[in-house]
């Protein structure tokens, strides 16, 4: 991944100081990190404290999604104040030759900012479709849509990915030099989030599965 | 995933109110959960408002573990206040016959606390060790271990996973009866945090990869 040196912090508290060489600010960037996210995770304050919980979540016109019950807690607490939402794609595991420069390779973004409720019902039915699109490309159009009660009963919130930051590990081992002549392996381990064969429902065993979720190949 | 219906919430704050049929209270699954998770997002509060950080992390003695940067905002905070913890696993995409009926299977813990430092020396190499070892079985006994000002270098935090939730959805599609009729596939896409081709270091193309980090298998 390039780094765009010119790119600039959107925020004081976006800004990365440790490891700051692994840090993205590009618009471009922190999209396509949370676009392949499944999961976020959220955190928000209340009288109980602060609290990070995880959540499936979606990308759509520069905004980041997700959906609830109407009167969760954390629905309540988003509609209050702000937040921060963090991300993150574990690529590979980066084993040195000393315990000390162990790693990992990753793609993570953080941003801040305050959800807003998607009230409006064709915004709601488009951000649903862009939700069962990003599980599986096509699928919106095969599948029943959701009726006005289902609808209703879903609260969907976005958040702008303006406030953000992207952090990006994507190198190989760096040892130190007295340590390069160990005999021992070094090197960089990938890993991917991957589709194994779907488990049809049952009466589905003679329909055609869907495309998987896009995941990166080796 | 059994389901012990005896275990309770250990807090006000960690009882599951959402999808109840989905929480796990017991100290097994947080920990088995937990034992395999690389990285958790971290919420904590500062000056500048809440903040969800990603960090790797491990587990040991009954304790999540994270290292990083002394002097680091996140550890000054951690520091300071309490924390709430969270990891989660995407095990699979739940593809409904309506769209209102998606999901994911996943399992996740939700944990708070306050994190301690881990300061004696003899606690900080354990810890190392059961990183390392976490990262390739067997690896500890392979690798230069960390000196010193290296273990100077890194500040290593715990946090007993005692106040804590694990929340589990292992289960296929669950439509409803006037949609079962419908010609789309429905089913589940199981997914996993796979391992690739390990990719060797220069001069390591000689010597034996470690065993894989280990994911489950289909």
């Amino acid at each position: 991944m390039s780094h765009d040196k010119t790119s600039a912090a959107p925020s004081s508290r976006t800004r990365i100081r440790r490891r700051s060489e692994r840090a993205h600010y590009d618009a471009d960037t922190v999209a396509a990190i949370a676009a392949s996210a499944l999961v976020c995770h959220v955190a928000f304050a209340d009288d109980a404290g602060v609290h990070c919980i995880p959540t499936s979540c979606w990308c759509h016109d520069g905004h980041l999604y997700i959906h609830g019950a109407h009167g969760s807690r954390m629905l309540q607490a988003l509609a209050a104040g702000e937040a921060s939402v963090a991300l993150t794609h574990v690529d590979g595991l980066v084993l040195a030759r000393s315990a000390f420069h162990h790693s990992m390779n990753y793609r993570s973004v953080v941003a801040y900012g305050r959800f807003e409720p998607v009230t409006d019902a064709d915004e709601k039915l488009a951000a649903f479709a862009a939700y069962i699109e990003m599980l599986a490309p096509g699928r919106w159009a095969q599948v029943r849509q959701p009726g006005r009660k289902e609808l209703a009963a879903t609260a969907v919130l976005r958040l702008a990915l303006t406030e953000a930051a992207a952090k990006v590990r994507d190198w190989g081992v760096k040892d130190d030099a007295e340590d390069m002549a160990l005999p021992v392996w070094a090197g960089v381990v990938p890993l991917r989030l991957a589709a194994g064969t779907p488990h049809p429902d049952a009466g589905c065993e003679g329909l055609p599965a869907p495309v998987h979720w896009g995941v990166p190949t080796d």
